[in-house]
């Protein structure tokens, strides 16, 4: 029997090392696929579609959600996104988990969906929030209208993270890398992620009654 | 917020590794506590009182049953075992993990009770009958019947092994040693094993209403 895979849910406030701790998640196991977002915002500079967003427009992010092929969606700052269904669906059958950077919004309604008992929540709450701020700031280019804007939601991401199964205090990105390694690897020792023990406790049963 | 302790329940058929993982778990974190059993027994040559079990007569075990001063009892071979709550309820409350050596009886008792929701219950399945069995041999003393009786109530037990959240198969005990620890470690990071992260939050609400 095969194992389906984790809806691994990664969600954090802004600044928080969320996507740097994605990336390491998956270098450690090239097998996390990651669930690439459709979005009605325009592509920033460098981003390439399909890899950081697919990027479609308002008609498009629409249908799909009507066709009901977005897991999740939500409206963000004047602009739409969702995570589609079909490559998660496909990527579980076939036995890989799949990564979600989405926020509380998102988390919420997958963990409502038909997927709930295939998902791993993991929530990243920063050490402090003038770290946050510095993080956001370094990042150069925002006045400080948009630096507030970016905190007051930074806020309202933080002040969900008790709907999710983990919590970590990122302080320090390497031990916040080997503490998500670890409860993904838990995870998967789960009974339900590991189908093939029906098989094997299957052949224990013959051999006993075999007398072996 | 000081964090309550976890009830780890390690249950096998006899000979899987059981007590050879148990003691490597508790030194690996000292910390965790064993849960004692008492049991009506009589004490076998090299057993001490108080460490292997709490050896009782039937008038005591009895009565420990009828004051509610057991988190889950059972009948085996002629004799009672049992877990007596006091040390365990002790052990949690100062955020003690404790560990329990005990069947699927024991285990589904403990998880229908008001402590159910600081289980996390681990199940070890052997590679094969026949090793089982050449284990059960090896101890030496036994003869055919009771080496018999024996395969019957592990066969027992292995047939229970879906009640368990974690499912080991224990075909090498450092890898199994490992795979404990990682589960172990995974359950502290959940968010209801971390009740200070409430008083974090606290914090950063603070920080972000004073704009900091």
């Amino acid at each position: 029997m095969k194992r389906r895979g984790l809806l691994i849910i990664l969600s954090s406030p802004s600044g928080a090392g969320k996507s740097t701790l994605a990336r390491r998640l998956r270098d450690w196991d090239p097998g996390i696929r990651f669930s690439v977002s459709a979005t009605t915002r325009p592509a920033r500079e460098g981003e390439v579609d399909g890899t950081d967003y697919h990027f479609v427009d308002d008609v498009r992010f629409k249908r799909m959600v009507k066709d009901k092929e977005m897991l999740e969606h939500a409206h963000v700052f004047g602009n739409f996104y969702g995570s589609p269904a079909a490559p998660v669906r496909e990527a579980i059958e076939e036995g890989a988990d799949v990564l979600f950077d989405i926020d509380w919004q998102g988390a919420q309604q997958i963990q409502k969906s038909a997927l709930a008992s295939h998902v791993l929540s993991i929530f990243l709450l920063p050490p402090s929030i003038p770290e946050l701020r510095a993080r956001l700031e370094s990042r150069g280019q925002d006045g400080p209208e948009v630096i507030a804007r970016r905190m007051q939601r930074s806020w309202d991401e933080i002040s969900h993270w008790d709907g999710y199964s983990y919590v970590l205090v990122n302080d320090d990105l390497d031990r916040t890398e080997g503490q998500l390694r670890t409860i993904v690897t838990a995870e998967r020792l789960r009974a339900s992620q590991q189908p093939w023990l029906v098989d094997h406790v299957r052949t224990l049963q013959t051999e006993f009654e075999e007398g072996a």
